[in-house]
């Protein structure tokens, strides 16, 4: 890091009004959102939602409407509870180069400005696709060294992103932006030591809430270093390796990072997905009866055994990551959703007897997104599926169609059905929406009484 | 680190009910919160602390108070401004060895719990105690390498503290309390390349907020790593070199740290003080006029030049780290209180021409908290003084008169003279208060009318 002004070259790259031309990019970005908002609606009476809600709903309220939740909440608050409730069934989307989550911190933030200030769709939309522009490009910049060293990307560059995003809303001009890029920098979040706990999408919404601090406090002139990324004792030399500024000094030109976003299909592991859907094609098409499987046979990529290679999951966040566990539910329920990834799913006696007749086979020349899996009946016939680009990766996108069902699928128990149409409705349209925050009171549930 | 099962001990130290029993340790923790109230009140409208109020105080009102502000908050929030507002003027406690100001991140993480629920006097000093004893603690473990690394201490080491503090006051029990250090470990703050900018003090308040956030979320069984310190990808591998665990599992028995705590007589770098009581002492016993003055000389430890060495600075954050402001405006006004480090010291047409007339010889052989000064005087005599030990230091305690009167001088302009009286009243009572909000109460402003 031997580069001179970064930070402040990267803040007026951020604070020149010209993205937002790309219709692609655009289009995308509605995807990004309506994957977003069904995913923070869906997780939001997850268990880790109830406990955070608890600690931090206390005798105040505020303007900020939260996801399929009846409290409103202070905007710093709410960015916090739905950002953790988008990430909680770790369905929320990935940027598969740098594995971050890009819509919970950057979103999450937005919303809750927009709950403070009238902001239309076009707006907003523009802030989000700058917000995942920022977020990615530090990924990019930081590199495995950075994750490997220990943080959580998604916590540490969302932070970013959330802080570009809000940025962009306000309206910052470069000095102020570089002061929120340096509140930023001093707010990483979090270490990857708290994976497998409920503080991992604790990180996801504390990114969105640091960034929307940190912007709202640059507005008023609060001032931090101007080169907090690359000076000496800055965010690059501390928390990232060989870090690569270049990444950030590039026009802010299409093709946009966002259109290399992803949504999952299932509510676990990537990898365990080009299984899941061929075991699901399997069942559906075969018609298949859990008793009448004898063996369940999968050759995937060797990622798939070092990632999600235990075969006996004692807790449901094991079974996220369990290939046995994702496949025989698949099988047995022709599905992939957080039900399948359940205490339900993972006591099911169905269930439980065919991971046990799980078999997995793993080839460096099986690529990531592709899978074979053989079902072996007890009538003696073999059924096999092979597929080669799973359903979500980047060479086979979900359809809109798919992202659609995906959200009335996540928000089926939580809106009523006016509600869940309404809600999707307003995301399509966000492009024309004179006020966001038409979504965020469409998507919270009614007001209950306290108990 | 190969150290087994650290931060689950460290956990049942903190959340074992046996701190407190020694009087030594009371009397200081007593000290300790009368030096942060002065300093949160005397910061509280500083524009450092208006500018992060108009950022965050928005539509939502909250239960807690703020120190010599009519805002009420929620008390998230409320830690954090309290927080940077006993930093703002640098004339917070210190305790020497880690250069930790304690009180900051864990005092104001504790009036915002008292603000929730009624706390009495006796169990806030039990958890002030045990929350400057852990984050002295993690700040003697991590050393100078976390430091030179880039952190900074304070905000790092302070929110586990605040935890620590605010999880003993909500009776956590280890496992709990294991959980509220992980989710402290994943929020570290922040960034010495934020020093010389408002943000530096951001990192204070925002350790409290942090710790308040992490035990409040423990407590409603939100889980992190059990291992956050030690673990693979834990606080101590990612931020921390060199980590000395062995500081983290000693009992917990007298002499506690906040014994070894400090406070400043002066609103400058701590180096500066030696040379400015001498040249204090110089001006009142000679009732010297700044235009009797040719030069004047002083001999300090080599820090003194290294950390206070610019002879002329251009803002008033600079002037607290030049070691010519501060003799000068000393000299010149014989205190050394913010309104010397103001902006009107700094342009102050007498300070300045003094500053110039300043000559610095620094000697190994002078320890740090020792000085001489000699003031050439235009009658062609010399004066002189030697300070051994600089009042405030560990050989020369500020006395109880001495940290009362600096609470007077700093809460002279903000209180009336009976709410002040009051409020000092109500810190030394600590021990027997049945409700720590009342010092909340009496040391906030009367609310004004939104313009």
């Amino acid at each position: 890091m031997s580069d001179i002004a970064v930070t402040r070259k990267f803040a007026e790259l951020i604070a020149a009004p010209k993205v937002g031309s790309s219709s692609a990019a655009r289009v995308e970005a509605i995807r990004t959102l309506t994957n977003y908002v069904g995913c923070a609606i869906g997780g939001a009476q997850h268990d880790t939602v109830e406990r955070a809600v608890r600690g931090l709903c206390l005798s105040h309220e505020g303007p900020a409407f939260l996801f399929g939740r009846p409290e409103r909440m202070d905007p710093f608050h709410a960015a916090l509870v739905n950002g953790i409730a988008s990430n909680v069934y770790g369905f929320d989307d990935t940027h598969l180069e740098t594995m971050i989550h890009p819509a919970g911190p950057v979103a999450s933030a937005l919303f809750a400005f927009c709950d403070l200030r009238s902001t239309t769709g076009r707006a907003f939309l523009d802030a989000l696709l700058i917000g995942v522009e920022v977020e990615c490009r530090i990924g990019l910049a930081a590199g495995a060294a950075h994750s490997k060293l220990g943080w959580h990307v998604t916590g540490t560059a969302g932070t970013f992103g959330a802080a570009a995003a809000v940025g962009v809303l306000a309206g910052l001009d470069p000095e102020r932006m570089t002061h929120a890029l340096g509140l930023a920098a001093s707010q990483p979040v979090g270490l990857r030591r708290n994976f497998g706990s409920m503080t991992v999408s604790f990180h996801v919404g504390r990114a969105a809430q640091n960034g929307l601090t940190a912007s709202l406090l640059a507005e008023q002139g609060f001032t931090a270093s101007s080169d907090s990324l690359e000076g000496d004792s800055g965010w690059a030399r501390v928390l990232s390796p060989g870090f690569d500024s270049s990444f950030l000094l590039r026009p802010f030109d299409p093709p946009y990072e966002i259109e290399r976003n992803t949504y999952k299909p299932y509510a676990s592991g990537i990898v365990t997905h080009p299984a899941m859907e061929a075991a699901i094609n399997l069942a559906r098409r075969h018609m298949i009866a859990p008793s009448d499987i004898l063996e369940i046979q999968i050759l995937g990529n060797p990622l798939v055994r070092d990632l999600t290679g235990n075969m006996r999951p004692k807790t449901k966040l094991e079974s996220k990551v369990s290939i046995a566990h994702a496949v025989a539910a698949a099988v047995a329920e022709q599905s992939g959703g957080p039900n399948q990834f359940s205490d339900r799913a993972l006591h099911d006696p169905v269930i439980a007897a065919l991971r046990e007749r799980v078999r997995l086979a793993v080839d460096e020349s099986v690529a990531r997104d592709e899978a074979t899996v053989s079902i072996r009946l007890a009538s003696g016939e073999i059924v096999k599926e092979h597929i080669r680009h799973a359903v979500g990766s980047l060479d086979r996108p979900m359809t809109d169609q798919d992202v659609s069902d995906k959200f009335r699928s996540l928000t089926d128990r939580l809106l009523s059905p006016e509600q869940q149409a309404r809600t999707l409705s307003l995301c399509g349209q966000l492009d024309d929406l004179p006020d966001v925050s038409q979504i965020t009171r469409s998507a919270a549930t009614r007001k209950q009484m306290v108990s």
